[in-house]
């Protein structure tokens, strides 16, 4: 069982060179640890939400001059005692602190155990403490908003909600059960499908979302295929040049190496290199179509680039190549500037993008096509994504418990087995926003986190 | 001219993933500008040394969930008005706060511009300024235990205090010049003497001290040499063993790469490699001795390392190469367990060392030995150390012009001469305080420190 009667203490702020640190301690005797190493104002007489400038000491020895801010309980994140001690970045100062608290009484804190006893302390519901760590790694505009969204409330009050009314049902089908000889129904059936009905058009939408959620939060995959030597690595550039790529300064976003990511209108692109088959001299041909084609089912959208000074029937070929695929795709020609006008027009026929990287023409449009394939722009700020794939599979599961459910109840199956469904459906909504939890549920969850957080 | 009437902005903790940032803004328009992002309590109305849970928001847009903590001048680090903003830690929301507080006036702060801003205010001196730098890098107790000294005044009292006594003398023997016809003396002689020469022994203790100061704050420079095989790497591993290197986790510390640290006692010691040196066969001869002996100049001291069933003449050959050097040496001999008793008593006359890495014997004693080259154990905590290479010059500056002083007394040049060369003292004494500036030696000060700080 996962208590919190005990005082965490670990470094928050990132590991490195900077000018200073914070450590965090949470627990009951957080403000009296920190007020044994601590030589300045009595911080156990202090008020909450103040700041104390003071020194660490470790008997006569000074480790450092830091400031100490309190939240006591339940005001702070962890809704327990909290000390924020602000110190210098140095390495070994942080480390002598952090040995100094737990010789003190402090314990070092696991991966997001701060978030977990918020989470365990009621200051939020699991979806929203899942938030915080999406929040925390995100990396352009969409990853955030998403995930801000999310650790507002998102969706989570929404299941809530039908989640109560649905255990009115399960607990007027329980008493039922009770009364099993003599033949009552407490609970109203049409009012009950109807629920069901209301509860799965919910359920249908959040995880449809999901697609375009875990793409803003994760990028957009894009294949840029083409024969070799066809510019794909200007046409890179050309996108780079007016963006600088925040992503890729991010330590941490583990991504293939063979990928390129860069930030466009708010929205993270992974340009998948199709490298690997470029040394087959006809892409479109032979052994290479397989691979491609495997590439090209993970993007969202295909940037197909031609050479515009290719016999019209040598790009006719690549086309059908391409029309077979699911993904959307767009025909991209480069120097649009030095394209004769008879070219353009036998070009005319497929869904033809022309840019210049040299001449700066078609960039833009370009970024409009790529920002269109997700919708950012457009999307409504209240609609709710999905992002998390351990949200999207409590919500099928939910959605297939209850869909038994309604089978059920056209089939006049007895009481008992529609109310083990809607047990089960009841079950798998809780594990989202965490009514309903185990140790392994939790452990999994926030052993993803940073230490500190 | 420096200037400090805007309000600057910088990330204060490292770059990199964490779970929170701290965001510090200063300036007399720290708390306003602070106020027109935040959505929450009125900033401009709330005390000194408080902290606020609000919204971080651009127009309607949400960017993070912030604690703004308020300094109010002249309580704070910089003397002026300090907001931290408490943050996740995404560079996401960092760069988009940080952007958003430009827009509303903010200004990028350049590095060291906070401990610069403290300095000009009055918070400190410059030594103690410089030492804010120093402490950040330390990376060892020894090297934290020298800059947490210089932070908290060091030998910039005792300066200073010398320095007044000058000043006084400079303003009679200026007085006098104002009566050169009338040939006075207000500037007692004698006395003028007694304090140059007692203004000079602090000068050359404070001198000597840098040695020791410059190896404790930069690691111990230890030479390990030998023949080829014969168990360098052995010994690392046995001293690493015990001791987890804390200085090589740093990122940063930029040494060279053929260079080994860790830290022992709380003393950074750098273990020279003469892995370049040993192709040749035999070190010490040859072309190979220019090299080793280039590298054991650098070193506090040489452990030479010698393969205990050589013949005794072979190892002789090899130590009478190293008598030529100044820099003391032990000849270390590994796997003493398998060593017969005549091999032992024949290498007595030696300053011999025996280790068995894999019996663990002898490592002790070797820490020990290292240790006592720079003292540490048994260093007076009060002991005033330089560990500045800018300091010990201007200490040196100050001597010699004090020296032309002493001289000048004795051979009865005119008071202006003096007075000139007093100032020239005054001059380079001030200057490690910070009593003298220029806009370039603040620059190249405060340029070295982190943004942020």
């Amino acid at each position: 069982m996962i208590t919190n009667s005990d005082t965490i203490v670990a470094l928050s702020t990132p590991q490195g060179s900077g000018a200073i640190g914070v450590i965090r301690l949470s627990g009951p005797d957080a403000i009296a640890i920190a007020n044994k190493a601590f030589a300045g104002k009595d911080l156990e007489k202090q008020a909450s939400h103040t700041l104390h400038f003071g020194l660490i000491k470790d008997g006569e020895s000074i480790i450092d001059e830091v400031v100490a801010g309190l939240f006591i309980a339940p005001k702070s994140y962890t809704k327990e005692n909290v000390v924020e001690l602000s110190c210098h970045g140095s390495q070994y100062i942080i480390q002598e602190i952090i040995r100094l608290l737990i010789k003190l009484g402090a314990r070092a804190a696991k991966p997001g155990e701060f978030t977990l006893r918020a989470f365990l302390n009621g200051a939020f519901d699991l979806s929203q403490a899942e938030a915080v760590a999406d929040l925390i790694a995100s990396n352009s505009q969409a990853s955030h908003d998403v995930a801000m969204q999310q650790m507002r409330g998102g969706f989570a009050n929404e299941l809530k909600q039908l989640r109560d009314e649905l255990i009115h049902f399960a607990s007027m089908i329980e008493l039922e059960l009770d009364f099993a000889e003599e033949d009552v129904e407490f609970a109203n059936r049409d009012q009950l499908k109807q629920l069901i009905l209301k509860i799965n058009t919910v359920l249908n939408k959040l995880i449809s979302s999901f697609e375009l959620g875990n793409v803003l939060k994760n990028g957009v995959p894009v294949v840029i295929a083409g024969k070799p030597n066809v510019g794909k690595s200007t046409l890179l550039n050309a996108l780079l040049n007016e963006e600088r790529a925040i992503v890729s300064d991010i330590a941490g976003t583990t991504r293939d190496t063979i990928e390129d990511e860069m930030n466009i209108g708010g929205v993270a692109f992974r340009f998948i290199d199709t490298a690997g088959i470029r040394e087959t001299a006809d892409i479109i041909e032979a052994k290479g179509v397989e691979r491609t084609l495997e590439k090209m089912k993970q993007a969202r959208l295909i940037i197909y680039m031609v050479d515009g000074n290719e016999p019209i029937e040598a790009i006719e070929a690549q086309v059908k190549g391409l029309e077979g695929q699911e993904v959307p795709f767009v025909l991209l020609v480069n120097k649009v500037d030095t394209l004769a006008e008879s070219t353009k027009f036998a070009l005319s026929r497929f869904n033809v993008h022309y840019i210049s990287a040299k001449q700066n023409i078609g960039i833009d449009d370009l970024k409009d096509i790529l920002l269109d394939t997700v919708k950012f722009k457009n999307l409504d700020t209240n609609e709710t994504l999905v992002t998390n794939i351990r949200h999207v599979e409590a919500l099928k599961r939910t959605e297939a418990a209850l869909s038994k459910v309604l089978d059920n109840l056209s089939s006049q199956v007895t009481s008992d087995f529609i109310a083990m469904d809607i047990k089960q459906a009841l079950h798998y909504l809780g594990e989202i926003t965490g009514e309903v939890t185990t140790d392994d549920l939790l452990e999994n969850i926030f052993t993803k986190f940073c230490i500190g957080k």
